[in-house]
Formats: C-alpha cells, structure tokens, sequence
C-alpha cells in the first residue's frame, strides 16, 4: 500500500509509492563507456599551473611550498561584491543589487579526483576551507545567508570536471529557509526542543533508517525523503551554524562523509549527486531551534508535472530499504 | 549588472545573472535526429484498439461512433481511492495512506501527434475533459488539492510517447501550495486586492513581459521568472478556482495555449517542457485573495547545488528578452 509521509522538519509530504518502487539497485546507473580523464588539463583553470586562468585567491592553503586548496571569486559571479542591498519597488515588483559573494573551493591540484579519492585528511582540509571562508563572510553585515554545495556529475549541474566547491553568500533570507525557520521555531515552541534533535534522537532510536554513526555525527535517510536515496547528515551536537563546527567535528564529518560517499559510489556505481551545507541565518543568534546539517541528493529521479505543480514529491524508493541497501555496502 | 528580484506571489527571489545570461535563441535545443514516431504502436496502451492494455476508463468523448479522449485510473497509481485520510502518529511521524486518485487523460487514437498538433477545437475538448473530472474530483469531501499536469519530453518526465496528460486529487494541502495561499491572504489583507489580479494588471500595462493576450487570458513572462521561459498564463477575470472556467473561457485558453505553444516549439525547437493548472485547495470558498493560472515550464536548466541547497534559483535568461523572442517567433 503506497504511504503519504510528512516530514517534519521541512513539513513536505512525499507520497512513498510502493506501485512504483524498485529495489534499491535498480538506481544504480548503467555502467557506460569512461571519460577519458588525465591528471592534467592544459585548458583547465583550476590546474596547477594554470593559475593564471583563475581569479587571484581569496584564500590558499599551502603545504610544501606549494598549493592544496584554493578559494577564488568565481569567475562568472550570480552575485558580486559591488552594489547595495537596497531594495527598490518598481510598482510591486521589488528588485535589488545582485550584492554578495560567489565563491569556488579549488581542491587539489589533481584534475580528474573525484571526492571519495581523497583522504579523510584532505577532506578534514577542505571542511576546514569551507569553515574559515563561512567565517569570514558571515561577518559582512549585509550578509543574510550563505550556502556550500558541491555538484558532482552532469545531471547534478557540474560543468568543470576538476574538483570544486562552491560558496554563496547572500543579501537575503530565501523564502524556503525562512519558511523551515519558522517550522523549528513553531515546534520549539511547542515541545520546548529543537526538532532537528528530537529527529536525530528517533533515527538514532529506530535504526532502520541509519547509514553511518560516529561521536559527532549522524547520517541517515529521512522518514519522508523527498528523492530516493536523499541523505541527512546532522551534528548529534545541538548546534545552528555551520560556523561553530570544532576542529574534532570537522574530523569526524570528513570521516563520515567519505564513508556515505562510498558506499552511495560502490553501491549505485557512481552517481551523480550535489551535497549542501545548510546553516540558519548569519544574523539569528538564538540558536536554540535550529540545527545545521549537510545533506546529499543522489540525482535518481527527474521533477516532472506533478513535483512542479505541487511541490510535492512522488519516491519511488523506500527510505528503510534504501538504507538497509547502503548499510550493505562492502566498504572496509 | 547582474539583479535580484523578488516574485510577489511565491516570494521566492531569483538571480538574473547578467555574467552568465544567454541570447534566447542559445536555449534553443540542437537539431537531433528524430527517434521514428508512427501513428500506432501495438504495446501502447493509450492507442485505439489496445484499450484493453488501460484500466476502464472514467470519462470518455466519444464523436462518430468512436473515442477522442478517454480518462482513466494510471495503472501505477501514486495515490489510490481505497483508504482513508487519518493522520497516524508513529513518535513524531506523520503517516496516512496514499488516498486519492490518479488519472490519465488519453487524447486522441494517433500515437505519434503531440499537443501544438491538435487544433484549437481538439484542445478545447481536451480543456474541457480536465474541467469535467476536476468537477468531479473537488466533490469528494476527502480531496482537498487537485493538481492537472502534462509532461512532454524525456527531461521533462514522460515516459509513454502517446498524447496524455495526468489529473492527481490529493487529500492533504502541499506546504507550497499552503505557504503561497498564505502569501496572497497578506496581499489581500494589506491592499484590499488579489495579489494575481494586481499582478495581471501591471503586466498588461508594463507589455515587455507580455507573450499572448486575448478576451480572456493573458501569458507572459514572470517578472521574477526562477527559470528560462518559465510562462503564466492567468485568466483575466478573477477566479480561484480551474473548475469555475466558462465553456467561452476555455475557448480562449484553447487558443492562447496553442500560439503560446506553438512560439515556444518553433523559437526554441521542441524543447521538453511541463505544464500545470494551480487552483486554490478543494475545499476554500473565500475566493477573493486566489487566482487559478496555468503554468509552462520549459526544461532548459538543472537545477543544482544552489537551487537544492538554498530553495532559490539563478536564471541566465533576462524575462524582459526572452519574452521579446518568442513575441516575435512567426507562427501565423
């Protein structure tokens, strides 16, 4: 029997249709011809040596005397560092500067890694990366919020094959985290906790649901997953912002992400998936309702009419078989 | 200068990057060799004489003898009418069975035609079929959100070639449609007027968003459009609700669906698109502060990391430009 589930957190419902379910791996993708992939792309701007090609770097980390990671303006900016935040009305229509800061997170010199090549180390240096630039422009007080996210294969938006990050900083509060701010703030209210922790502690309780646990951190497939195989990481740690990760913790979601990295690469042969960081606001220092998390979603299924027109999101997967799947994953 | 706009009516802002903005002829699709279409497939289950391959149908248009368009039950079923609608508690997750209904709507016996194919008076019929369940549909007490949807195009979600559209009646409000409802309750409260209404009227004014008008419906460009292209097309008498359109009205519609259609088709080269009929919940009899509209969203982007990690969106295509272009596509 096909289930409407609601999520609590970002109070979506997703119908969970059984009619239409496959077995986890028939979401593997097909294996297909590789890419040729080399070391070394003359044309490729965040190669070494090709420097030049980038913007100067906001931010670099050296070791050897040469470069690990570097963070530099994006060279085709959504938004730029010049201009207001001043909001203008053009009749109803409001508008305002594109102001803000869009950033890419150059990771290593090597052009054709992909994520899970790198060692938990170089993973613990690239959330370190993130952090200190999170830091850095959540001072600006015109910045509202700001979002990390990697896209990883085409149909996940990845245009440059060398491995990148990227960081936006924004004037604004969208609309879609304003509205998840006001749920936690709804549920705070009523229950007295932040429903981020109450849900860590029933997935922790349940178990079905669970990839990966370590001290610091939980990974896990939401009761109502909107897309099969969508992925919560959370910080067992009650904590809002990305900002006040700790050195230990940044250790331990290196390990861990690299851990559900694997298992999703092995298990449904590589897919194509974007990974985001989600923080409350830069400016909301009551913290006692929101929890940051990172969250990963395979690309496995395509948004037709129905998601557009509602909102709404059919799954062809089951959350507790996707994971028990996951879990099955030989990785060690 | 790249610019940030906010959309009125869904809140949502959207980046209009100038840095990466495209001429609107470079969405068009690339020529491609056309996959064979034949006018009968003998395992298609929505060509006639294989009637038997679909469920009985709900509804059908019958001329000569013989049907034009039939309804029925999709055979893979996200939702379903056995059930019932209580909220089942499990801990802090919310459950209820995937009640309500899911239909396809078959139009015409040729397999291989596809929508701007049919004439004005095909499409009326077909119009009118969408309106006829949607009637019926809004009358069971347990439907409370009713979504009318056409995929076209594998980006886009179609799976079966054969001309159809998709009608689900759900029994729960979907958090968009709830948060957008919400929305144009504030408008109407602060400004005595319907958001949609005030809205159409500084379109039609403005113009250089404008696609199409007639009697009695106007498409344009959003002025905050998230994605490229993406087409309203609101009544201009105020209405919340799809199942209150006259037999004139969906006359008009019929015809500015087409020639909107129809630009899109030969300015940009088929592109996959989606479109969706948004109505007020079921059951919402205040109908002062909502407006029903029809919404195409061409698939001309991925939504990546960004989209999924922020709710927001970039567009590279300037509203004002791309609605010029297909203004000026020759369709007469």
């Amino acid at each position: 029997m096909p289930e409407l589930r609601q999520n609590i957190i970002t109070r979506d419902w997703v119908i969970i249709s059984t009619e239409r379910a496959k077995r986890p791996d028939q979401f593997a993708k097909s294996k297909r011809e590789e890419q040729q992939r080399l070391p070394y792309d003359p044309a490729c701007p965040f190669c070494a040596g090709n420097e030049s090609l980038s913007t100067p770097d906001v931010l670099r980390y050296e070791r050897d005397n040469t470069w690990t990671i570097r963070i530099v303006p994006n060279k085709f900016p959504a938004l730029q560092p010049q201009g207001t935040t001043k909001r203008r009305m053009e009749g109803i229509y409001r508008t305002m500067d594109a102001f803000g800061f869009h950033e890419v997170i150059i990771e290593y010199q090597k052009h054709d890694s992909i994520f899970i090549d790198f060692t938990p180390d170089q993973i613990t240096e690239i959330l370190s990366a993130y952090r200190e630039r999170y830091s850095v422009l959540q001072r600006n007080k015109n910045i509202e919020s700001i979002i990390i996210f990697r896209n990883h294969g085409k149909s996940a938006g990845t245009s440059l094959l060398h491995p990148h990050s990227q960081i936006v900083a924004m004037p604004i509060v969208p609309f879609q985290i304003r509205a998840r701010v006001d749920a936690a703030m709804g549920f705070f209210d009523d229950n007295g906790e932040c429903v981020f922790c109450r849900t860590l502690r029933d997935e922790l309780q349940a178990e079905d649901r669970l990839i990966e646990i370590n001290d610091d951190f939980a990974a896990f497939i939401p009761y109502a997953a909107l897309s099969p195989f969508h992925i919560w990481i959370f910080p067992r740690r009650h904590s809002a912002s990305f900002n006040h990760i700790s050195a230990k913790e940044i250790k331990s979601l290196a390990k861990i992400l690299k851990r559900v990295l694997l298992r999703l690469h092995k298990g449904l042969n590589n897919p194509d998936y974007n990974f985001t960081i989600r923080s409350i606001p830069t400016h909301e220092y009551n913290s006692d309702y929101y929890h940051w998390y990172l969250a990963i979603i395979p690309r496995l299924s395509i948004a037709a009419g129905f998601e557009l027109g509602s909102g709404m999101f059919i799954s062809s997967a089951i959350p507790e078989d996707s994971a028990r799947f996951l879990r099955e994953v030989a990785i060690d």
